[in-house]
């Protein structure tokens, strides 16, 4: 049997494991059993599906090339959910081939990318009936939710990951044949709050004007939390961040239109005197993601509601501590709180930002892999997303992920129509099993050669 | 066949006649098709269902008393959404009895209140085989989204419904067997707002700090509407009000713990030095109705989206032109939006607010109906609230209305679980009958004696 990668995708994507949602709990589980099999399918001798107090993880090991290094790969089959539902030109969990793309959510974020890896293992064993290194396979089902159980996954099972380095595709390149290496991520930490007011939903002509109205003070809650000139107003918020070396600010001053373009924005917005790139990766940010309260059908409803609520993220920075920052937000919240409502913050995930090593040789070989996989040297790039995984293995593991993004800037990841292109998945699989092949041929003492800090 | 007032009102308010929902649009024709065999059975001769461009408007007559006064009976027999729909006991559209009330959307507003009419109408024309006064009756169905065809109704039926006084049962009491006589409602403006920012929905991770997001812009520009005090911000809102004379002021002073309590409210809010009945009956006030954007689920999701969206509106006073406030409004928005965003801003519905003669012979009528069906004398009250009938009944037909309210504080209207006091339904029944025997007892020439104006 010829193995069919868009096949492959096509089916993975057609299961709707949106980790977010507990409607689709069931899913998320059907996922990570579809991949174990898939895995067994592709000639892993040791597969496991391993619970979690929410969503499984799926475990797989080859470690049959003894005195050879060991690549930890990791992916997450779980998927951001996919409203706004009606903004979808096909269904969102039945992929659809338009040009030279696939469409679907997870298609590139991120089953399209892990999937890379689980074709070239394939592939290797198929026609050497052996891998070069040793594999260990760790692909989780909350990276969208932050990650919540990860960092105890990775204390328990620390022997059997142990590895010399770690590979992740859940990153962007430039543009086709334009590969990137991403060298440090931004933190997140993601919020809900809540603001009540009356007791029950009240007829706003008969109490309009007399009471607080929890939408209203919520607005007021959000407007506070910003500048007029796009600096965040919390007390605290740029707290502990590492300054931008004028050295490195001359590589990331370029390309605000690209950015714009790919935005389908008109204008930027945000710091003054900052490059949107820099703005977006080497600052922190702090995001509404969700408004929610009062009546939101068509035409009107005259009503003040019992409460409110808001969901928003900060991105954070190199060397922010996601704790202090939670407290000064939970501060500025708490004090701008005005005695007429009430308000209730929620902490939903926390993560720290990470930044790796541009010079060790997991990278030589990501960089060698790239050349092969699409004729081109990588360059390297920032990201201003945050994948927990890449945090904890630096924290707990001690171990850099080299981040082999197979992505392209309008994959419309977390959007309607999310997509992955169709040319960079198979040169994502060459690249993913020649990167295996060049782990293999790097010197014996390689992995102590790792420094751990970004300029 | 003995009528049975709660169940010819279970069944009414089985009918899910929402009217701002499209997907209810055949529940109001079904709710108009039921009143109208309901006025049919009740024996009234002339019956029509008449088409708007939206809602059916149903009209009956009995007119076998010339000479007489002529009673226009007016109510409506749409509802509010049920939203938020999980708050609901009992389902909001079947409805059950508990205690001494009965629950379901509309019990209170207005079809409860409508049918103590039609209920008198039927028990006087059983027992005497003609009314007391003649009567035309006027329901419509879009009085919840500001009756926006009832003007050229009016207009184009005007011979159809001439009549010497209005009678409308759709405001409140004070309490069980305290009645009250409303004598000026608030004018509404209903408002809708639209931010657009970016062309799509954008990853939070990769774009936030560098495009200005919608939510957070509409976020701002609620913020802007109001000052910290409470005042409104918006230049020219207050524009045009009738000051509040001293006289009317010492009435109105009283009452903050009352209105506090039946909000579940701790602390008042808005204008300072004014009483809360003043501040929602003689002032005009903005209040935000509902907020939508983004990510509404549960847990999180990293995304900005590219539009957002708030209800809101606006209670005018004596004598404030809905359209120089609308326009104010506009212009605030205009101004106040950034540039790297766009916003949209469309009107929904816009009613004046209406003041109705104290002292009048349909008053006088209305004072010796409440004595008999209550035994106490109404007091009179102002009211936050709307309904753009009786502007348009003045305006369009120059007729005053008596506001014969059987409504309580704890109805619940426009919330969840609202409720009607069955205790006051049946004296409302009994009070809306002997209104009928009243007018008939009038001098002749009362209605000449109107005058339009409040002090």
């Amino acid at each position: 049997m010829v193995a069919n990668p868009v096949r492959d995708l096509a089916e993975f994507v057609g299961i709707a494991s949106v980790s977010a949602s507990a409607r689709h709990a069931a899913d998320v589980a059907v996922a990570a059993h579809w991949l174990a099999a898939r895995l067994r399918r592709a000639g892993l001798p040791s597969v496991s599906v391993v619970a979690t107090p929410r969503h499984p993880v799926v475990l797989a090991a080859w470690r049959r090339a003894p005195g050879r290094p060991t690549v930890l790969v990791y992916g997450h089959y779980d998927v951001q959910p996919v409203d706004p539902a009606v903004a979808w030109r096909s269904p969102p969990f039945a992929t659809v081939v338009r040009g030279d793309r696939i469409y679907g959510r997870g298609t590139s974020d991120d089953k399209g990318q892990l999937l890379c890896h689980v074709l070239a293992i394939e592939r290797l064993l198929r026609e050497r009936g052996r891998l070069p290194v040793n594999v260990v396979c760790l692909f989780e089902g909350e990276e969208e939710i932050g990650s919540p159980n990860l960092s105890d996954l990775l204390d328990r099972y620390r022997d059997k990951l142990a590895a010399d380095v770690a590979v992740c595709s859940d990153t962007r390149m430039l543009a086709p044949c334009r590969p990137a290496l991403t060298y440090s991520l931004r933190g997140s930490i993601g919020l809900e709050l809540a603001v009540y007011g009356p007791a029950t939903d009240l007829h706003s002509g008969t109490y309009g004007g007399a009471v607080h109205n929890p939408l209203q003070a919520l607005c007021e809650l959000i407007a506070s939390l910003h500048h007029d000139d796009g600096r965040v107003a919390v007390p605290g918020f740029y707290a502990g961040m590492r300054p931008v070396s004028e050295a490195e600010r001359a590589r990331l001053g370029h390309g605000d239109a690209d950015l714009l373009r790919a935005a389908g924005s008109v204008l930027p917005w945000g710091l003054d005197g900052v490059s949107l790139y820099e703005r977006t990766t080497a600052w922190p940010a702090l995001t509404i993601n969700g408004l929610t309260g009062g009546y939101q059908g068509t035409g009107g409803k005259s009503v003040i509601p019992a409460r409110a609520r808001a969901k928003f993220s900060a991105r954070l920075v190199l060397d922010q501590d996601p704790a202090l920052v939670t407290k000064a937000i939970a501060h500025h919240i708490a004090t701008h709180t005005p005695p007429t409502v009430r308000s209730r913050l929620d902490v939903l995930s926390a993560t720290a930002a990470v930044g790796l090593n541009r010079s060790g040789p997991g990278i030589v070989a990501a960089a060698a892999a790239y050349r092969h996989g699409f004729g081109a040297a990588p360059v390297f790039l920032r990201s201003g997303g945050t994948i927990p995984a890449v945090t904890l293995f630096q924290q707990v593991l001690g171990l850099d992920t080299v981040l082999l993004g197979f992505g392209l800037p309008d994959d419309g990841t977390h959007a309607p129509n999310e997509s992955f292109h169709l040319p960079t998945f198979r040169r994502g699989i060459a690249t993913a099993a020649r990167f295996l092949d060049e782990v293999a041929g790097l010197p014996s003492d390689w992995s102590s050669a790792y420094e751990r800090r970004v300029d």
